[in-house]
């Protein structure tokens, strides 16, 4: 027998699908068929496609009682887009798969959907399709598509030549990390509607700087759009999402390159993290060079041609240009800080 | 410390690389930025794309000690892929984001990959991209896009007319619910190199035919292409994801008409499935008409134009013809059988 409070997956999806486009024009793309057949049809303004797919999940990529429904949905859409946008491409369709345990409530899938169609839409994009079913944990699968008009190239990561200048499309790095970091300490909790209530013992402006990492560790807003506008412009992107380290090794390893970190450009960044940092007997330094999750675009650019919305970090440097032996090779270090080898490697999933 | 057997994200990655295409034309779509970085960028021949996304989770889509990774593999390949075959269009590019448990062998990803990818090159389309990421269940999801060209139409489940034909592009219907009937009893078990073991006290051709049956749940291989071949002339279309019934029923709302299935003509079906079903001691006409995952195309033609690779199964009447009161309306049944209402309802993920 059905429990009232349980719709079953049609009336689940008549629910989610209040929130998604009817089909029709609307957004960058045309919507032929929206949701509810077998398959969405798309308009594209072009035929050169961009795509890419990542998920979420429950116990690993967010703790259900640290984030709100909607924070996911925000966030699970940031990681997406920030993947079509560091191509230089505009992400303009997004299609999600979620699987839950069986008694998730319909308005946590409401408000995942709400949270992800209205950063999506920020943009420019639309949620046209989706996939319910069944899991031990929530996870969403988001794929998300953008197009490069024809005679765009594609912005890769093996672009940067020796000269380049690194420069990060965010005024301020190492949020994420240090919103993990109030999350998983003893000092924030997260009342049920997601309200965050910090320790009430911090000074109101820590507090409040606490809160505020905390949210945007839930649902980063970094400037997507910088990277089919000015990033365009960039020998190579990708976006913030492992930590800088990591992230840089790999643009470094795909351009044949070295990547050299400044510290008096980064340094800004960690003393504006330093109060929080202290307050949780943390390190800043460790949140800006190896905190992931920023989705910010990373990118490197000639001389003197870093554009509005990005400030420079460093230098690209070639393996000749390099004294120390081993540098750049295969286990050698791509990124330095000042000239030097940095401690630590960022994110692995399976390390 | 890594342990040897671990290569981390990277290593896996690697591994399961070289299973990809590596860019460049290919397939029914160009690659022009292939795996490795934040997203691929593919040449589709039209800009008119097709998308759809599935998820495969451990426990509750597959079970481990019943199938392969290779089969879970082809089995979301056919999912996905059938899916967009179902709008008339021929799949063309996958993306897939994978979540396992940190202890997850290698091999695994790499069957996985390889039978994804083997399924989806026999009808054209090329696994593009990825994300590999932690979960207590194993979890696959795939998203396929294909494209219509200029002035193609989709074939949307809405389209279906009284006097139409219902027809289903699959020589034989209810193997796949056998087949999990079969994995669910006492009479079959599974080695771990994927070989069917079926109960030495069968008769040899009985169990050679439960053998199939296994098979064919676990890796179900209807023809897709009839999608997006002589299928293309259907007035509607969908694949026959969750059984005969609640497929009906979606084709039946979606056109506001009711589906009148011919029992002689399921006759035959019943009858090649009826020993297996009775040494299970199953109920063939179930699994023929309530059966879910044979993925084939579930379609209503004009009447007399059922084209190669259909046969006829039913027809669609009008609401008004159909005589008993409630018939069609939102609780009534929109699916009978020799026009009489059937029992059972299908296969609900939320149910």
């Amino acid at each position: 027998m059905r429990d009232q409070a349980r719709p079953g997956e049609a009336g689940i999806l008549a629910r989610l699908l209040s929130h998604l486009p009817p089909g029709g024009p609307g957004g960058a793309a045309s919507i032929e068929v929206g949701p509810g057949d077998d398959a969405a049809v798309l308009s594209l303004p072009s035929s050169r496609m961009v795509i890419t797919t990542d998920s979420m999940v429950e116990g690993y990529d967010f703790l259900t009682h640290a984030t709100t429904p909607a924070w996911i949905g925000h966030k699970t859409a940031v990681q997406n887009m920030a993947d079509v946008a560091a191509m230089g491409a505009r992400p303009l369709a997004l299609v999600s798969a979620v699987s839950t345990p069986e008694d998730t409530p319909v308005e946590w899938f409401e408000q995942v959907t709400i949270g992800l169609t209205r950063r999506a839409a920020r943009d420019g994009a639309q949620l046209v399709g989706g996939d319910l079913g069944r899991a031990d944990q929530c996870t969403l699968t988001i794929t998300a598509v953008g197009a490069l008009e024809h005679g765009e190239e594609p912005v890769l990561r093996s672009g940067a030549r020796p000269g380049d200048v690194i420069a990060i499309g965010a005024p301020l790095l190492g949020r994420s990390a240090a919103g993990l970091t109030g999350v998983l300490s003893d000092r924030v909790e997260m009342d049920p509607t997601g309200v965050v209530l910090v320790d009430p013992g911090l000074d109101p402006e820590l507090a409040e700087e606490l809160r505020e990492m905390v949210g945007w560790h839930n649902a980063p807003d970094p400037d997507l759009s910088l990277g089919w506008t000015t990033g365009r412009t960039a020998h190579a992107m990708m976006d913030l999402s492992d930590g800088l380290v990591r992230d840089g090794s790999r643009i470094a390893a795909a351009s044949g390159v070295l990547v050299d970190l400044a510290s008096d450009l980064l340094a800004p960044d960690v003393d504006a993290l330093r109060p929080v940092a202290d307050c949780l007997g943390a390190d800043a330094w460790e949140w800006v060079l190896h905190g992931g999750e920023e989705h910010a675009m990373l990118a490197a650019f000639g001389e003197g041609e870093v554009p509005e919305g990005f400030r420079p970090i460093g230098r690209v440097l070639s393996r000749a240009e390099q004294g120390h032996s081993g540098y750049g090779d295969s286990d050698g270090p791509r990124v330095l800080l000042d000239g030097e080898p940095i401690a630590g490697a960022g994110f692995d999933h399976f390390d």
